[in-house]
């Protein structure tokens, strides 16, 4: 049997530097070998819950089958990095609860820092009320209570971000 | 890089034996020591597509997120074993180009002997008209025109069906 690989989950608002990070430190486990594999929320959206809406209900179903693929990749020794709001606890933690090596990496920028990148425009959209299901605007964030780490973006640098984590997964016996 | 895996796909009626054939083969590939990982229809419907139906659009939408997570896999160096009617020749030709290496078996077991199995008791609520989407009954399958093998289970055991399958893999270099 393959070494079990890690699901190292990254949540926090949008725009918070989730993806930014989770391609980063994929890059420094693939450079130091590990086989990684990047989950994007956006971009499994695409491909796995065309059709699902940003209620509660269909946010918490849509990580569910994030942690789902997650754990088939894992159990065959991948280093798999989640990037995806994720809101809300409960989900998180089923999410906890599917896979065996699950770090889960609170990217904690704050909401206003977040709201003035606005990388996508989308903050800008939801306060004029053309979102009206948006995290941090019209739904709520459940902070992590004890997240294996909380990386602030605000405060560090990408490469700082990494190695935090980086670090952090070092210290758990992961790499 | 990791070697790249293979999906094998394996497409047929209801009761055509798929699963059957998908267990025991990745159990003889496990025995030789290949990666491998099994995602049968049914249970993938149940992480991944719940509040899809059965109509055409809904399976293959169904069908293409199996691709999607069978490509993850694959890229990671796993084989992949799919059971799934997957009675559109459309989405099958897709989940092929979605993937680089992928074989695909037409488990013939015909209609006839599968309604006779009726595993499930699917075909007698089918044919009741208490299951209106239906493969082979209400709804067409679309015979796989060049598949890489065929596997009638009605003329060969369980075991043949899978030394069919390893020796296929094998002519193809997969093995």
């Amino acid at each position: 049997m393959t070494q079990p690989g890690v699901v190292l989950w990254l949540t926090g608002f949008s725009g918070a530097g989730k993806t930014t990070l989770a391609t980063a430190t994929a890059g420094e486990l693939a450079r130091q070998g590990y086989p990684v594999e990047v989950l994007d929320g956006d971009a499994v959206r695409e491909h796995l819950s065309k059709g699902l809406g940003f209620t509660q209900e269909d946010r918490n179903v849509n990580v569910l089958r994030i942690a789902f693929v997650a754990k088939l990749l894992a159990r065959h020794g991948v280093y798999v990095l989640v990037a995806a709001i994720s809101p809300y606890r409960e989900a998180r933690d089923e999410a906890r609860r599917m896979n065996r090596n699950f770090v889960e990496v609170h990217v904690a920028t704050p909401l206003e820092v977040c709201v003035e990148r606005d990388v996508k425009g989308l903050y800008a959209k939801a306060k004029a009320g053309q979102l009206s299901e948006f995290t941090g605007v019209s739904q709520p964030y459940e902070v992590p209570t004890s997240p294996e780490l909380r990386v602030d973006t605000s405060r560090c640098s990408v490469s700082e971000g990494v190695a935090a984590i980086v670090s952090r997964l070092n210290q758990l016996g992961f790499l």
